[in-house]
Protein backbone atom coordinates (compact mmCIF):
# COMPACT_ATOMS: atom_id res chain seq x y z
CA UNK A 1 0.00 0.00 0.00
CA UNK A 2 2.17 3.32 -1.36
CA UNK A 3 1.47 5.97 0.83
CA UNK A 4 -1.42 8.44 -0.01
CA UNK A 5 0.70 11.72 -0.05
CA UNK A 6 2.68 9.66 -3.42
CA UNK A 7 -0.76 9.82 -5.17
CA UNK A 8 -1.27 12.97 -4.53
CA UNK A 9 2.18 14.29 -6.09
CA UNK A 10 1.51 11.88 -8.93
CA UNK A 11 -1.94 13.67 -9.74
CA UNK A 12 -0.10 17.02 -9.87
CA UNK A 13 2.41 15.46 -12.06
CA UNK A 14 -0.09 14.21 -14.17
CA UNK A 15 -2.39 17.68 -14.16
CA UNK A 16 0.87 19.21 -15.35
CA UNK A 17 1.33 16.45 -18.20
CA UNK A 18 -1.53 18.29 -19.60
CA UNK A 19 0.19 22.16 -20.66
CA UNK A 20 2.20 19.33 -23.15
CA UNK A 21 -1.18 19.50 -25.52
CA UNK A 22 -0.26 23.18 -26.11
CA UNK A 23 3.07 23.09 -26.97
CA UNK A 24 3.49 23.57 -30.73
CA UNK A 25 5.81 21.96 -32.75
CA UNK A 26 7.08 22.95 -36.50
CA UNK A 27 5.74 19.68 -38.10
CA UNK A 28 1.90 20.07 -39.42
CA UNK A 29 -0.50 17.08 -39.20
CA UNK A 30 -0.63 15.27 -42.76
CA UNK A 31 -4.51 17.11 -43.48
CA UNK A 32 -2.51 20.38 -43.02
CA UNK A 33 -4.83 21.65 -41.18
CA UNK A 34 -2.39 23.07 -38.14
CA UNK A 35 1.20 22.11 -36.44
CA UNK A 36 1.29 19.29 -34.27
CA UNK A 37 1.62 18.98 -30.57
CA UNK A 38 4.42 17.68 -28.17
CA UNK A 39 1.60 14.82 -26.51
CA UNK A 40 -0.03 14.10 -29.91
CA UNK A 41 3.52 13.61 -31.03
CA UNK A 42 4.24 11.86 -28.30
CA UNK A 43 1.91 9.13 -28.56
CA UNK A 44 2.46 8.62 -32.44
CA UNK A 45 6.02 7.72 -32.31
CA UNK A 46 5.16 5.39 -29.06
CA UNK A 47 2.82 3.73 -31.85
CA UNK A 48 5.43 3.68 -33.96
CA UNK A 49 7.74 2.06 -31.85
CA UNK A 50 5.08 -0.94 -31.28
CA UNK A 51 5.01 -1.31 -34.54
CA UNK A 52 8.83 -1.29 -36.12
CA UNK A 53 11.01 -2.55 -33.65
CA UNK A 54 11.48 -5.43 -35.68
CA UNK A 55 13.54 -3.29 -38.13
CA UNK A 56 15.91 -2.44 -34.90
CA UNK A 57 19.15 -3.71 -35.50
CA UNK A 58 19.70 -4.70 -32.29
CA UNK A 59 20.00 -8.46 -30.98
CA UNK A 60 17.31 -7.24 -28.14
CA UNK A 61 15.92 -4.31 -27.38
CA UNK A 62 13.72 -3.48 -23.67
CA UNK A 63 10.52 -2.83 -25.80
CA UNK A 64 8.95 -1.44 -22.17
CA UNK A 65 11.53 0.94 -21.89
CA UNK A 66 11.83 2.02 -25.55
CA UNK A 67 8.33 2.96 -24.86
CA UNK A 68 8.59 4.73 -21.54
CA UNK A 69 11.67 6.72 -23.10
CA UNK A 70 9.26 8.14 -25.50
CA UNK A 71 6.52 8.67 -23.69
CA UNK A 72 8.26 10.86 -21.63
CA UNK A 73 11.17 12.26 -23.67
CA UNK A 74 9.15 15.47 -24.68
CA UNK A 75 7.76 16.63 -20.82
CA UNK A 76 10.53 19.28 -20.60
CA UNK A 77 8.96 21.13 -23.31
CA UNK A 78 6.29 21.81 -20.76
CA UNK A 79 8.78 24.51 -19.54
CA UNK A 80 11.27 25.04 -22.16
CA UNK A 81 9.11 24.78 -25.55
CA UNK A 82 9.87 22.58 -28.21
CA UNK A 83 12.85 23.39 -30.11
CA UNK A 84 13.20 23.33 -34.07
CA UNK A 85 15.94 20.63 -35.20
CA UNK A 86 17.20 23.42 -37.45
CA UNK A 87 17.20 26.38 -35.14
CA UNK A 88 21.00 27.02 -34.23
CA UNK A 89 20.53 29.47 -31.60
CA UNK A 90 17.55 27.63 -29.68
CA UNK A 91 19.75 24.07 -30.01
CA UNK A 92 22.85 26.00 -28.32
CA UNK A 93 21.04 26.73 -25.16
CA UNK A 94 18.56 23.51 -25.18
CA UNK A 95 20.48 21.46 -22.49
CA UNK A 96 20.31 24.18 -19.95
CA UNK A 97 16.44 24.80 -20.35
CA UNK A 98 15.65 21.58 -20.14
CA UNK A 99 17.65 20.79 -17.67
CA UNK A 100 15.54 23.49 -15.44
CA UNK A 101 12.81 21.66 -16.68
CA UNK A 102 13.20 18.47 -15.90
CA UNK A 103 14.56 19.88 -12.48
CA UNK A 104 11.17 21.35 -11.78
CA UNK A 105 8.63 19.13 -13.44
CA UNK A 106 9.78 15.45 -12.50
CA UNK A 107 10.48 17.14 -8.99
CA UNK A 108 6.66 17.44 -8.81
CA UNK A 109 6.56 12.92 -8.34
CA UNK A 110 7.94 11.19 -5.48
CA UNK A 111 11.70 10.75 -5.78
CA UNK A 112 11.75 7.36 -6.90
CA UNK A 113 9.57 7.98 -10.36
CA UNK A 114 11.50 11.77 -10.30
CA UNK A 115 14.60 9.88 -10.32
CA UNK A 116 13.36 7.31 -13.19
CA UNK A 117 12.26 9.79 -15.35
CA UNK A 118 14.85 11.82 -15.13
CA UNK A 119 16.98 8.58 -15.98
CA UNK A 120 14.51 8.19 -18.88
CA UNK A 121 14.67 11.56 -20.50
CA UNK A 122 18.75 11.49 -19.99
CA UNK A 123 19.46 7.72 -21.35
CA UNK A 124 16.88 9.32 -24.38
CA UNK A 125 18.77 12.94 -24.53
CA UNK A 126 22.72 10.53 -24.48
CA UNK A 127 21.36 8.55 -27.06
CA UNK A 128 24.11 5.83 -26.26
CA UNK A 129 22.05 2.21 -24.72
CA UNK A 130 20.31 0.46 -27.76
CA UNK A 131 16.68 1.56 -26.84
CA UNK A 132 18.06 5.03 -26.78
CA UNK A 133 19.23 4.81 -30.99
CA UNK A 134 16.36 3.10 -31.37
CA UNK A 135 13.96 5.55 -29.82
CA UNK A 136 16.01 9.03 -31.49
CA UNK A 137 15.63 6.95 -34.57
CA UNK A 138 11.61 7.52 -34.31
CA UNK A 139 11.71 10.62 -32.96
CA UNK A 140 13.48 11.83 -36.40
CA UNK A 141 11.23 9.58 -38.49
CA UNK A 142 8.13 11.03 -37.67
CA UNK A 143 8.47 14.22 -38.76
CA UNK A 144 10.22 13.17 -41.61
CA UNK A 145 7.69 11.47 -42.16
CA UNK A 146 5.49 14.05 -42.52
CA UNK A 147 7.09 16.59 -44.60
CA UNK A 148 7.25 14.32 -47.16
CA UNK A 149 4.26 13.30 -47.03
CA UNK A 150 2.82 17.12 -47.31
CA UNK A 151 5.28 17.65 -49.94
CA UNK A 152 8.29 19.39 -47.81
CA UNK A 153 5.55 22.37 -46.37
CA UNK A 154 7.76 22.75 -43.16
CA UNK A 155 11.31 21.96 -44.88
CA UNK A 156 10.18 24.93 -47.41
CA UNK A 157 8.69 27.27 -44.90
CA UNK A 158 12.21 27.08 -42.79
CA UNK A 159 14.35 26.92 -45.25
CA UNK A 160 15.90 23.56 -44.83
CA UNK A 161 18.05 22.32 -47.35
CA UNK A 162 19.10 18.48 -48.72
CA UNK A 163 22.01 18.68 -46.46
CA UNK A 164 20.52 19.71 -43.08
CA UNK A 165 17.81 17.09 -43.69
CA UNK A 166 20.88 14.21 -43.97
CA UNK A 167 22.76 15.72 -41.12
CA UNK A 168 19.91 15.50 -38.89
CA UNK A 169 18.32 12.37 -40.03
CA UNK A 170 21.70 10.11 -40.40
CA UNK A 171 21.70 8.86 -37.06
CA UNK A 172 18.58 6.87 -38.04
CA UNK A 173 21.05 4.52 -39.08
CA UNK A 174 22.78 3.49 -35.62
CA UNK A 175 19.23 2.58 -34.90
CA UNK A 176 17.97 1.25 -38.02
CA UNK A 177 20.00 0.21 -41.36
CA UNK A 178 16.47 -0.94 -43.05
CA UNK A 179 14.67 2.07 -41.93
CA UNK A 180 17.69 4.39 -42.79
CA UNK A 181 17.45 2.72 -46.46
CA UNK A 182 13.90 4.03 -46.60
CA UNK A 183 14.58 7.21 -45.49
CA UNK A 184 17.32 7.75 -47.91
CA UNK A 185 15.06 6.95 -51.03
CA UNK A 186 12.52 9.26 -49.89
CA UNK A 187 14.60 12.01 -49.34
CA UNK A 188 16.28 11.49 -52.76
CA UNK A 189 12.63 11.36 -54.47
CA UNK A 190 11.58 14.52 -52.50
CA UNK A 191 14.61 16.10 -53.71
CA UNK A 192 14.41 15.06 -57.44
CA UNK A 193 10.75 16.24 -57.30
CA UNK A 194 12.27 19.87 -55.99
CA UNK A 195 10.03 19.81 -52.57
CA UNK A 196 13.45 19.98 -51.09
CA UNK A 197 15.86 22.79 -51.61
CA UNK A 198 19.52 21.16 -52.72
CA UNK B 1 15.49 -8.97 -42.10
CA UNK B 2 11.43 -8.88 -42.58
CA UNK B 3 10.26 -8.74 -45.70
CA UNK B 4 10.05 -4.96 -47.27
CA UNK B 5 6.04 -5.29 -48.18
CA UNK B 6 5.70 -5.25 -44.11
CA UNK B 7 7.47 -1.86 -43.93
CA UNK B 8 4.98 -0.12 -46.52
CA UNK B 9 1.99 -1.79 -44.99
CA UNK B 10 3.37 -0.29 -41.62
CA UNK B 11 4.16 3.22 -42.91
CA UNK B 12 0.67 3.18 -44.36
CA UNK B 13 -1.24 2.57 -41.16
CA UNK B 14 1.18 5.06 -39.52
CA UNK B 15 0.17 7.65 -42.39
CA UNK B 16 -3.86 6.82 -41.17
CA UNK B 17 -2.50 7.31 -37.61
CA UNK B 18 -2.45 10.80 -37.69
CA UNK B 19 -6.18 11.12 -38.34
CA UNK B 20 -6.70 10.14 -34.34
CA UNK B 21 -5.17 13.69 -33.65
CA UNK B 22 -8.17 15.45 -34.78
CA UNK B 23 -10.64 13.26 -33.12
CA UNK B 24 -12.49 15.49 -30.75
CA UNK B 25 -13.20 14.39 -26.85
CA UNK B 26 -15.76 15.61 -24.70
CA UNK B 27 -13.44 16.53 -21.96
CA UNK B 28 -11.78 19.76 -22.24
CA UNK B 29 -8.07 20.65 -21.24
CA UNK B 30 -7.21 22.08 -17.94
CA UNK B 31 -6.72 25.59 -19.50
CA UNK B 32 -10.25 25.00 -21.04
CA UNK B 33 -8.69 26.57 -24.12
CA UNK B 34 -9.95 23.56 -26.60
CA UNK B 35 -11.52 19.94 -26.25
CA UNK B 36 -9.00 17.02 -26.29
CA UNK B 37 -8.09 15.39 -28.87
CA UNK B 38 -8.20 11.39 -28.79
CA UNK B 39 -4.32 11.23 -30.25
CA UNK B 40 -3.23 13.46 -26.61
CA UNK B 41 -5.59 11.71 -24.70
CA UNK B 42 -3.93 8.45 -25.71
CA UNK B 43 -0.37 9.94 -24.76
CA UNK B 44 -2.01 11.01 -21.21
CA UNK B 45 -3.49 7.92 -20.17
CA UNK B 46 -0.15 5.81 -21.34
CA UNK B 47 1.60 8.27 -19.04
CA UNK B 48 -0.57 7.81 -16.56
CA UNK B 49 0.20 3.82 -16.60
CA UNK B 50 3.48 4.27 -16.15
CA UNK B 51 3.13 6.15 -12.63
CA UNK B 52 -0.04 4.43 -11.07
CA UNK B 53 0.59 0.77 -11.48
CA UNK B 54 1.64 0.67 -8.31
CA UNK B 55 -1.95 1.39 -7.19
CA UNK B 56 -3.21 -1.61 -9.51
CA UNK B 57 -5.07 -4.19 -6.73
CA UNK B 58 -3.16 -7.14 -9.08
CA UNK B 59 -0.58 -9.00 -7.78
CA UNK B 60 1.26 -8.82 -10.89
CA UNK B 61 0.73 -6.92 -13.86
CA UNK B 62 1.88 -6.76 -17.46
CA UNK B 63 3.39 -3.28 -17.88
CA UNK B 64 3.68 -3.36 -22.05
CA UNK B 65 0.77 -5.09 -22.25
CA UNK B 66 -1.18 -2.18 -20.39
CA UNK B 67 0.83 0.08 -22.14
CA UNK B 68 -0.02 -0.89 -25.64
CA UNK B 69 -3.78 -1.29 -25.01
CA UNK B 70 -4.09 2.25 -24.37
CA UNK B 71 -1.84 3.16 -27.08
CA UNK B 72 -4.06 1.32 -29.14
CA UNK B 73 -7.23 1.32 -27.58
CA UNK B 74 -9.10 4.65 -29.27
CA UNK B 75 -7.60 4.25 -32.92
CA UNK B 76 -10.78 2.85 -34.24
CA UNK B 77 -12.01 6.26 -33.59
CA UNK B 78 -10.37 7.24 -36.69
CA UNK B 79 -13.19 6.03 -38.74
CA UNK B 80 -15.97 5.69 -35.82
CA UNK B 81 -15.21 8.54 -34.14
CA UNK B 82 -15.20 9.56 -30.36
CA UNK B 83 -18.51 7.77 -28.52
CA UNK B 84 -19.29 10.12 -25.83
CA UNK B 85 -19.54 7.92 -22.71
CA UNK B 86 -22.96 9.31 -21.18
CA UNK B 87 -24.67 8.93 -24.95
CA UNK B 88 -27.06 6.10 -24.60
CA UNK B 89 -27.86 6.24 -28.88
CA UNK B 90 -24.01 6.16 -29.09
CA UNK B 91 -23.33 3.87 -26.96
CA UNK B 92 -25.54 1.33 -28.36
CA UNK B 93 -24.47 0.81 -31.81
CA UNK B 94 -20.77 1.64 -30.99
CA UNK B 95 -19.86 -1.86 -31.26
CA UNK B 96 -20.94 -2.23 -34.46
CA UNK B 97 -19.35 1.04 -36.28
CA UNK B 98 -15.90 0.52 -34.23
CA UNK B 99 -15.79 -3.61 -35.31
CA UNK B 100 -16.04 -2.32 -38.89
CA UNK B 101 -13.23 0.76 -38.00
CA UNK B 102 -10.59 -2.10 -36.63
CA UNK B 103 -11.25 -4.24 -39.91
CA UNK B 104 -10.39 -1.72 -42.33
CA UNK B 105 -7.78 0.12 -40.14
CA UNK B 106 -6.12 -3.11 -38.16
CA UNK B 107 -6.04 -4.61 -42.24
CA UNK B 108 -3.39 -1.82 -43.39
CA UNK B 109 -0.98 -3.96 -41.51
CA UNK B 110 0.91 -7.27 -42.07
CA UNK B 111 -1.43 -9.70 -41.29
CA UNK B 112 0.72 -10.80 -37.66
CA UNK B 113 0.26 -6.99 -36.35
CA UNK B 114 -3.22 -6.45 -37.71
CA UNK B 115 -4.35 -9.69 -35.38
CA UNK B 116 -1.95 -8.40 -32.34
CA UNK B 117 -4.06 -4.92 -32.48
CA UNK B 118 -7.20 -6.44 -33.27
CA UNK B 119 -6.57 -8.63 -30.13
CA UNK B 120 -5.29 -5.68 -27.79
CA UNK B 121 -7.89 -3.56 -28.76
CA UNK B 122 -10.75 -6.77 -28.33
CA UNK B 123 -9.12 -7.26 -24.79
CA UNK B 124 -9.25 -3.62 -23.42
CA UNK B 125 -13.02 -3.49 -24.69
CA UNK B 126 -13.76 -6.65 -22.91
CA UNK B 127 -11.95 -5.47 -19.88
CA UNK B 128 -11.71 -8.64 -18.18
CA UNK B 129 -7.84 -9.53 -17.98
CA UNK B 130 -6.11 -7.60 -15.03
CA UNK B 131 -4.31 -5.26 -17.49
CA UNK B 132 -7.44 -4.30 -19.20
CA UNK B 133 -9.25 -3.57 -16.10
CA UNK B 134 -6.46 -1.52 -15.18
CA UNK B 135 -6.37 -0.11 -18.55
CA UNK B 136 -9.71 0.68 -18.33
CA UNK B 137 -9.57 2.18 -15.30
CA UNK B 138 -6.95 4.96 -16.26
CA UNK B 139 -9.51 5.19 -19.38
CA UNK B 140 -12.07 6.51 -17.08
CA UNK B 141 -9.76 8.20 -14.54
CA UNK B 142 -8.31 10.58 -16.61
CA UNK B 143 -11.86 12.10 -18.00
CA UNK B 144 -13.06 12.12 -14.35
CA UNK B 145 -9.80 14.38 -13.50
CA UNK B 146 -10.41 16.88 -16.15
CA UNK B 147 -14.03 17.21 -15.32
CA UNK B 148 -13.20 17.71 -11.79
CA UNK B 149 -10.36 19.97 -12.17
CA UNK B 150 -12.07 22.09 -14.32
CA UNK B 151 -15.32 22.54 -11.76
CA UNK B 152 -17.23 20.03 -13.79
CA UNK B 153 -17.71 22.05 -17.22
CA UNK B 154 -18.38 19.18 -19.56
CA UNK B 155 -20.41 17.50 -16.60
CA UNK B 156 -22.56 20.08 -16.63
CA UNK B 157 -22.66 21.12 -20.67
CA UNK B 158 -24.15 17.39 -20.86
CA UNK B 159 -26.70 17.25 -18.11
CA UNK B 160 -24.38 14.58 -16.56
CA UNK B 161 -25.66 14.13 -12.95
CA UNK B 162 -23.73 12.73 -9.97
CA UNK B 163 -25.57 9.44 -10.21
CA UNK B 164 -24.12 8.82 -13.89
CA UNK B 165 -20.84 10.06 -12.63
CA UNK B 166 -20.93 7.05 -10.10
CA UNK B 167 -22.08 4.09 -12.80
CA UNK B 168 -19.27 5.57 -15.31
CA UNK B 169 -16.43 5.08 -13.06
CA UNK B 170 -17.40 2.41 -10.50
CA UNK B 171 -15.45 0.11 -12.77
CA UNK B 172 -12.06 1.62 -11.49
CA UNK B 173 -12.74 -0.34 -8.14
CA UNK B 174 -12.44 -3.25 -10.15
CA UNK B 175 -8.79 -2.09 -11.55
CA UNK B 176 -7.87 -0.40 -7.88
CA UNK B 177 -9.68 0.11 -5.12
CA UNK B 178 -7.24 2.88 -4.09
CA UNK B 179 -7.65 5.18 -7.27
CA UNK B 180 -11.49 4.44 -6.62
CA UNK B 181 -11.48 6.02 -2.94
CA UNK B 182 -9.78 9.05 -4.34
CA UNK B 183 -12.22 9.68 -7.41
CA UNK B 184 -15.19 8.71 -4.89
CA UNK B 185 -13.85 11.71 -2.71
CA UNK B 186 -13.91 13.67 -5.42
CA UNK B 187 -16.89 13.02 -6.30
CA UNK B 188 -18.14 13.84 -3.33
CA UNK B 189 -16.56 17.49 -3.37
CA UNK B 190 -17.94 17.74 -6.30
CA UNK B 191 -21.34 17.23 -5.75
CA UNK B 192 -20.92 19.55 -2.37
CA UNK B 193 -19.35 22.43 -3.88
CA UNK B 194 -22.25 22.47 -6.67
CA UNK B 195 -20.11 21.38 -9.54
CA UNK B 196 -21.91 18.23 -10.04
CA UNK B 197 -25.86 18.28 -9.95
CA UNK B 198 -27.46 15.30 -8.03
Amino acid sequence: MPEPDRLERQLAFIRELDKLKAVERRTILLDRSRRENSAEHSWHIAMMALLLSEHSDAERLDALRVLAMLLVHDVVEIDAGDTFCYDEAGMADKTVREGAAAERLFGLLPADQAAWFRALWEEFEAGETTEARFANALDRLQPMLHNYYTDGQSWNEYGVTHAMVIERNAPIASGSQALWDRIRAMVDDALSRGILKP
